[in-house]
């Protein structure tokens, strides 16, 4: 059995970390991996800053088979992302004649004005991740794809790459939940979870109806075992004189 | 004038990363610091592995006057948070006499169970932050508060360390939207950003009623020199042949 391949986001803008814009690309990006495989281990968010993404990219690439990044690639003088990128692959920034030709023909000449074009540079050997939305590419470089941070825009790039991603063993997750807390179930989950290595079992307080109870997540590869597994935890809840009052 | 303090968030959880679980502590965070004028400077998000979460919140301690750690300190096996930042620290968990005492109350010892009283454990030399909701506290070890990862808990926690916070000035924030895309307004929005360059003037894309516009956000501690920053950028608007859609 190979492991599965890794990845990691990095989350590139000042405007998450003011808390003005929520973040909701690494959930997307997160569950859409787990379905191919791919295990998103790690997120990071940094300001526009370009020691901040340099640092944030070199130490994420060479840790995950894939690093994704989103934000900053628009015209405007905040968006440093590429600069930065290409200074963290240690090449120059080039304008890519196929992204030129597609502003050109989307802004039809006359509306290309300088900061336009701007979304024409790469870093050099960047490959171009068309936009269907706003023409504006991403690209990849080496194990790097840069993607924009608005989630219709980046979730629509992440389609037109997807089937370049190594994939591995899809990700089944398995939930059930119950109003039995968590300090209630934790022996008994423990015993099950160790009687299981291979299916992740997470344990998250949650209220529901004003009353806390627990949400009990299984995950793993082995759809057999997820499901065996699962029915442990049901008897467990039942054994503890509790009721399982939602499942996934 | 001295610089505002600065904060990184460090979020534990397979939940945020499988995307199961939405984050929203890191964006309430951000904003509820920027009103006391700390800067939230950087996330990361990390799995419920021991190593991640100790090199996580050592190389964040050292570089930030403030770390928030959010998840992993329930009783479940899962939850690992407590003992990953002892090691971070180099310290001993020991059990904490006073959380001792309110879990025991609050489970009036009966349901005392062992890994109820799991959560009594902390890091030598923390110091404990009350939970008004579950009773579970969270606690302090020198710059590093390790909070719920809950957002109701999370929220009432903050609430209780907020006092204890070196604050700086408040970073204020103003915004307009228009339907002006990003490339039109780049040029002018540069020369306005020059020429302040103590305001943080962010532009971000923005789709409106289907149509594509541009979102423009301004920040900055100084009132006076943000109002007149944000009429520059409406004059902008303005000029360029755009409408202020909205405004903040």
């Amino acid at each position: 059995m190979h492991a599965n391949p890794t990845a990691a986001i990095l989350i590139i803008g000042n405007e998450i970390l003011s808390g003005r814009t929520q973040d909701v690309n690494l959930a997307w990006l997160g569950a859409e991996l787990a379905k191919i495989g791919i295990g998103l281990r790690e997120g990071r968010i940094v300001p526009d800053i370009a020691e901040e993404i340099i640092d944030g990219v070199n130490a994420l690439r060479q840790r995950y088979d894939y690093v994704f990044t989103t934000g900053g690639i628009g015209p405007t003088h905040d968006d440093i992302t590429t600069a930065s990128i290409a200074r963290a692959f240690g090449v120059p920034v080039i304008r890519h004649p196929d992204a030129e030709a597609m502003l050109m023909k989307h802004y039809q000449s006359v509306e290309a004005n300088a900061a336009r074009m701007k979304m024409a540079d790469v870093p050099e050997g960047a490959v171009l991740v068309p936009n269907p939305v706003s023409a504006a590419p991403g690209y990849r470089i080496e194990n790097v794809f840069v993607f924009a941070g608005v989630p219709r825009i980046m979730q629509a790039m992440f389609e037109n790459i997807r089937h370049e991603l190594q994939t591995g063993e899809p990700v089944l997750s398995r939930a059930v939940m119950t109003h039995l807390t968590e300090g209630t179930i934790a022996e008994g989950l423990t015993q099950i979870q160790n009687a299981a290595p291979s299916i992740d079992i997470g344990s998250y307080p949650m209220i529901k109806s004003g009353k806390l109870g627990s949400s009990l997540v299984l995950r793993g590869t082995d759809a057999a075992l997820l499901d065996a597994t699962l029915q442990q935890v049901k008897a467990l809840i039942t054994a503890l004189g509790g009721e399982v009052i939602a499942e996934e």
